[in-house]
């Protein structure tokens, strides 16, 4: 089974908006085993909505849009579909008791054009938003499924687990299972080489690298038509893939490497102050990212200035005369003044060039000094990342946070596969 | 003249890359008054991109395509292409003769597939690609222009700015002149009900409301067929606008709020110290975002437990206890805390309720003072932001460099139209 997604929006066809909401179906209907062959993007027009809607239905066999389904009068999805399709809209009272409850609940005066959300084509099937006013529309045109979802993410993602998946997964008859690991410290092309043609071997099987400067996940999902077969079939896709990549694998699924350094710092009741200078509090910002971070992050010094370095952290003037303050010396003395001011039992030190200026040819942008004092000992590397300054940062920051996790689970600090 | 844009590639259509390249060639065509009407995505199959030329060619003047030039077996468009316009692939010399030239300088020995990327399609028009190797191409179809770009970001961006741009711009012979005003502190609503119609008295101009969490910025783009014309219109437009919205306006064209700051600073020979609870190192983060920013920002208190709080930045223990760590004595005593340790001008303080858990009825999710202490005097605020726990902290950075940013040019310190 085929499907054509659809997206409807003058702020998407206008680029003034990414049009992440395509992405985002695409990826989550991985997980029902239709094929998603074609995607197309029209303007708030009615003409070009019906035209996009019928080529969709020519050659798909399931058309899903989004957008243009509020109540102003750009948005016209709603219309044109019902014209196209011969089902004139008709006012669906459940739909329109649900918005006047949500407008009474909101307590704000909604105006009178909310209603229009609550026209329905006729014979259609209506999936109530949870998380908004208008609501999933399903017409079932010549045994095809025409699905109009609103476009605004947060109600397009919740109507599309809800209800989208469920649906199409129902009508494929399939089973899907998939999973991520996440891997830091492996460059993809050193990944590829290492896993090479396995995944050919995964029944039903298909197989992503998705980089980005986070680390590179690696992505399986299989289909069949047999649940325990693809059970088994993952499975074993699982042990072979963990087999080659264990080494660099930091996370599975979801998880950002800020949560994993937390669970390990939790895990031994650990608590950690960083020193950061290149970074310039990005260290810390990334982990107080999660939700309850305050159990193990205790405090962060952003020394800039050199003179912070020093009052601060302590760091020794001569040291940061003969060294310079882009030193292995200086990375070490930040870590070790950190955890000493705060009294925890782990400090992060982070010392570089981000660029664009300020490089040298000893010390090129990107050249970037990470140190950590523990219980354990103390560690330092230097690494040159490449990018622009924001990249640089975000490589060194995500970097601190897996030498540290290493650190913690008593792994060899420098990633490798073997 | 109107165009339509066909994004190819298997990793797009997967979800797994979101189409930043559509969005990116849509703003960039504006400056060519071209008309985007249609964009399609399909993924790396000889037969799909047929069928997305085919159906493109039917209903647009222009068709411009991504992705799809590389070397590797999966990039088809080239063949694709020469197949369905019947102009059959033939070597050419000079782009061969940069792609050896390109081979040579980076030192690394390139596989000789790299050289089917000199198959050019009979006829057709190739723009030497200045950041890498696949060129682009244009093919003159029943006087349709068909234009193939490569799919890699920055070389798309590069012969689209060099070559496409000015290509259509000479067909359609249009002048385009546009401007952005970026604005904080007003909802998007609130500026609607000002500005209202204004816009459609500027003479060939179309208007733009862009919201995000930095804000909302205002985009006039002028059309006309006259140069004189258009700029009068976009002076016009600029005049009339600014009266509009004067007072919230931070910046133009494409600069940061930090960056605004950063020059507030300079201009008067300041530095600043920031100490923050909740937005955990996210304000020196943007602090120190821009390039040189060691001129004037010195270093960062990230207090997040309460006895860094007190340790670092001489929090009042009795005040603490008795207003609790989010109230507006505590975000003060921090700024002026940290202004002292720093021995700089500009204190800033921030403490609040990220979330998702640690609301009370007084102080819900979303509670944030921010204070700031300076040579001019100490101003602090308190706000309630709405959103998850990562865009409470955006906001609240961002507002937090607002309130800089007013303080230091004597502005009223709450934004306001009137």
């Amino acid at each position: 089974m085929n499907v054509e997604i659809v997206t409807i929006g003058n702020e998407v066809l206008s680029g003034r908006t990414v049009d992440t909401n395509f992405a985002y179906l695409a990826r989550a209907l991985e997980a029902t085993s239709v094929e998603v062959l074609w995607h197309s993007t029209v303007g708030d027009s009615a003409e070009r909505i019906a035209e996009g809607l019928g080529r969709a239905l020519e050659r798909a066999d399931a058309v899903v849009m989004t957008g243009g389904l509020g109540p102003t009068p750009d948005d016209v999805t709603r219309k044109a579909v019902a014209t196209l399709l011969g089902r004139p809209l008709g006012l669906d009272e459940q739909v329109l008791a649900a918005i006047r409850e949500r407008g009474k609940k909101s307590g704000r005066k909604l105006p009178a054009t909310v209603e229009t959300m609550a026209l329905i084509p006729r014979g259609a099937e209506v999936w109530m938003n949870p998380v908004g006013a208008a609501p999933g529309i399903v017409i079932t045109h010549r045994d095809k499924p025409v699905i109009l979802l609103p476009g605004v993410p947060q109600e397009m993602e919740a109507l599309t687990e809800e209800y989208l998946v469920p649906f199409l997964r129902e009508r494929t008859g399939r089973t899907v299972e998939s999973f991520t690991l996440r891997t830091y410290g492996a460059f993809e092309s050193q990944l590829h080489e290492r896993i090479g043609s396995l995944p050919d071997q995964w029944p039903g099987a298909s197989f992503a690298y998705l980089p980005s400067y986070f680390g590179v996940d690696l992505r399986v999902t299989v289909a069949g038509n047999s649940a325990p077969g693809v059970r088994e079939s993952v499975l074993r896709a699982y042990n072979e893939l963990m087999a080659k990549v264990r080494n660099v694998v930091y996370a599975e699924g979801g998880i950002g490497m800020e949560e994993v350094v937390g669970s390990c710092l939790r895990e031994r009741s650990w608590r950690v102050a960083t020193a950061e200078s290149c970074t310039g509090g990005l260290l810390a910002k990334r982990l107080t990212d999660t939700p309850g971070s305050s159990a193990w992050f205790e405090r962060g010094f952003v020394t800039y200035a050199n003179a912070a370095k020093l009052e601060q952290l302590d760091v020794d003037e001569a040291t940061l005369n003969a060294q310079g303050a882009v030193s292995a010396a200086v990375a070490e003395q930040m870590a070790a003044g950190a955890r000493a001011h705060a009294n925890v039992e782990v400090g992060i030190g982070i010392t570089g060039v981000a660029g664009p200026d300020g490089g040298s040819e000893n010390k090129p942008v990107g050249t970037v000094f990470i140190a950590l004092v523990t219980p354990l000992g103390t560690v330092s590397r230097v690494h040159r990342f490449l990018g622009t300054r924001a990249t640089i940062r975000e490589r060194a920051a995500q970097t601190a946070l897996d030498m540290l996790r290493r650190h913690l689970l008593e792994l060899p600090v420098d990633p490798s596969l073997d």
